[in-house]
């Protein structure tokens, strides 16, 4: 599978030779993700054009070499990473804003634009673009786009997947399609620009990207709930639902996640005795914010919240939200293996997964710090593990897979957030069926027939 | 292409005797649609299970004979007729509201739910299913997910395909398979059944659908602006959308579809000298209903409205929708054949839209009523043409094709709901590249190797 000499002259011609990086620091940066796992590609190749990325597909393609697209390189799950070498191809340059276009309503962008850099374009000018994924000051909307990244907001304005109006991409056979329209609406054919949404790389090559912007909600508020103990705060957000109320975020975290988050910061984040707290946002029009604020800490009052607080202004709203932002880095800092799952259930079964996390902590010994996005029913948990303890390693591994069976078992579903890449590839049998996997096997060989795109992801070997 | 006399025993088998026909009145009714061109089966089944409809696609994939899916009928570009023979599997009988379930917010219907009844069911409970395609009192949800129906309000909500979250179906060659889950976020793999969901029935046989349901906003209104012409109507909209207001829905209706509902009821639907007018629906909280109608009120005042009124309660909030409603039934009374097109362009065209419609009446010397959902973009336009006059048919089928070139010039779409079934697949070539089709045809031979289901659809010969 090794490009000849010939071929990475070619590609030297194709990008520039600047452009063409072969040298071990280069491979050991290009070869991992947030996942943390090393596989370095035989080259990294850094396009500036559409027009360069269909040659390099095309060439690829040849020679039967493996080519992964790399965004900012911050997924989960090993998406980016080169596990069958070949050739990485890195969208760095490709981080152009082409449009805010006010009039209609929407957004035109290279795949590796920021997406907080979008975010604050859009705001800019009134406009608002909702999938705020954790990482999103140095994330992509490629990525995005690869994983359909979702993030606290996507409980009230949905995941990328719903802001995608139309792609240009570049098949693994070389040539340049473009699907969707700059219409909200469209019809004609199959919706390939959906398919393409979350599929990982493994379809396609995403070069341009158009995306539907909203008006920015006039006003926002945040509310943060104070609960003793996990059960309270879980109730609050099914009676929550059960109000009808549609908060723009519902987001929970747990005792273990906000202990680290104190020891990282060292300084306390929350009250002692503090056993979970739920930061809720709403906006929307000022008057309605109001109304459904009232609606929200009564039901967390109801739970048996013990603190119920209103961020005062936009500083306390960015303090508390810092202390979500800070989760992840926080359960890295503890100097445990953070086995990091995105797991969810329908939105009313988060009590139900709460009680499994609980048996998973006694049955197999573990810590598990919970936290995240409990109104759609999107959890991460993390399995902290000490990596220098063999069997605490096993245990955390099998607790992993009963996790999943169980998730699966409540009609939820293995990743709601981070994909399958190759972390989670032997898992997904799990959850589809042989017929569905074959199905996608043969929608994958529909784009690409010979398999050069992104091996070793989704699919189980 | 004809069944064997051998596989239709095993079809009454399958279904039973008396759910397999074969009397000219039936395969009359089940050979047309809301197109009006009748092109009847060689039979027509109506299985009671999935595993029936099973039973039957395997026979038919084993003997290539064409199966061809029916919800309700009411499909605008005969997505729904055998216009190759072979089998119509009219899914009538398997018309079931599983569940509302309230605490995960989701409805679980069998595919010939109408729309309307599941509405109805949901708003029982406080719960919402927002897609209102004009014929939701006929037609079903499975026609609705075949063609991601739309409506007035998917400028706020989106159209089916945001609602859609699990499918059971049965491929065409007879496996049953379930796509995506019960949890709102789900990345496992690619998603199939965003794929599903406007595939026009040439991929699966949907047998189960998963909704997702939202809180029933608690408040809504009804505004009627008239306006002397068009123009200041189209302004109005830009200006709201300019305002950053996002009414629940946006309608717009012009004169010649006006004087259609006048003539069809025999009675005055707005004052003489109306040009346009727009009806708007602003839904929520009770206090940002009131903030937002007075946004759109203002809007169209600064746009000139001749008048701007609010309904006064719910008889006359249904009575304005009514008269929006009654638009298609109205313009077929007229006689002449209605060549009903649901072009749609990005959301600030919608001026340039208008001014195309205008060209084409005189560069055709047509009559063309244009109505619709003019806040996304997506206007229905009638060619309405004295069907025993030859040269005027000819002037439409030409002007037909030139409104759908100049459209994608737009930047937008020959279709944003009806679909393109047989009646526009001639023209998708106008809007997809060759690449595009090409791949689309790859996918459909990914489900479908053998080509039976639904043949003759989107793509052209």
């Amino acid at each position: 599978m090794k490009l000849p000499e010939q071929a990475i002259s070619r590609l030297r011609q194709i990008v520039g030779a600047e452009h063409v990086r072969a040298d071990a620091a280069s491979l050991e940066a290009y070869g991992q993700d947030a996942l943390g796992q090393v596989h370095p590609p035989d080259l990294v190749v850094i396009p500036g054009s559409t027009q360069e990325v269909a040659d390099i597909a095309r060439l690829c393609n040849e020679h039967r070499v493996p080519l992964v697209v790399r965004g900012a390189g911050t997924g989960y799950t090993g998406g980016a990473v080169p596990t069958r070498g070949g050739i990485v191809v890195s969208m760095e340059r490709l981080n152009r804003i082409v449009a805010i276009d006010e009039v209609n309503l929407l957004a035109v962008v290279q795949p590796n634009v920021i997406t907080a850099d979008l975010q604050r374009a859009a705001e800019k000018v009134g406009l608002f673009y909702p999938p705020d994924p954790a990482s999103l000051e140095s994330c992509s909307i490629g990525g995005n786009v690869a994983e359909c990244a979702g993030g606290p907001r996507a409980f009230k304005y949905g995941t990328t997947r719903r802001y995608v109006l139309a792609l240009e991409a570049v098949l693994p056979t070389g040539e340049v399609v473009r699907t969707g329209s700059k219409a909200v609406k469209n019809v004609v054919g199959y919706d390939l620009t959906q398919l393409l949404v979350g599929s990982e790389g493994t379809l396609a090559i995403v070069t341009e990207i158009t995306l539907r912007l909203i008006p920015k909600p006039p006003a926002r508020a945040t509310l943060l709930g104070l609960f003793a103990d996990i059960e309270p705060a879980v109730n609050a957000v099914t009676a929550l639902i059960e109000r009808r109320v549609v908060p723009a975020t519902l987001e929970l975290v747990d005792a273990d996640s906000l202990s680290a988050v104190r020891d990282h910061l060292g300084q306390e984040v929350v009250p002692a005795g503090t056993g979970a707290v739920l930061i809720v946002d709403v906006d929307g029009m000022q008057a309605a914010v109001d109304e459904e604020m009232d609606l929200v800490a009564a039901a967390c009052r109801d739970a048996g919240a013990t603190r119920v607080s209103l961020a005062a202004g936009e500083a306390d709203r960015e303090r508390l939200w810092n202390v979500r932002r800070l989760l992840s880095a926080s359960l890295k800092a503890t100097g445990l293996l953070k086995i990091n799952h995105d797991v969810v259930v329908p939105r009313g079964r988060v009590p139900e997964l709460f009680g499994i996390i609980r048996a998973l902590k006694d049955e197999y010994r573990l810590r598990i710090a919970a936290f995240g996005h409990a109104g759609d029913g999107n959890i991460h948990v993390n399995l902290m593990v000490d990596r220098t303890n063999a069997s605490e390693l096993e245990r955390a591994k099998r607790a992993e897979r009963v996790l999943f069976e169980r998730v699966v078992a409540l009609e939820g579903s293995i990743s709601g957030e981070h994909g399958i890449g190759f972390a989670k590839a032997p898992y997904i049998g799990i959850e589809l069926s042989a017929d569905v996997i074959a199905l996608m096997k043969r929608v994958k060989a529909a784009f690409d027939p010979n398999g050069i795109l992104n091996p070793g992801k989704i699919f189980p070997d």
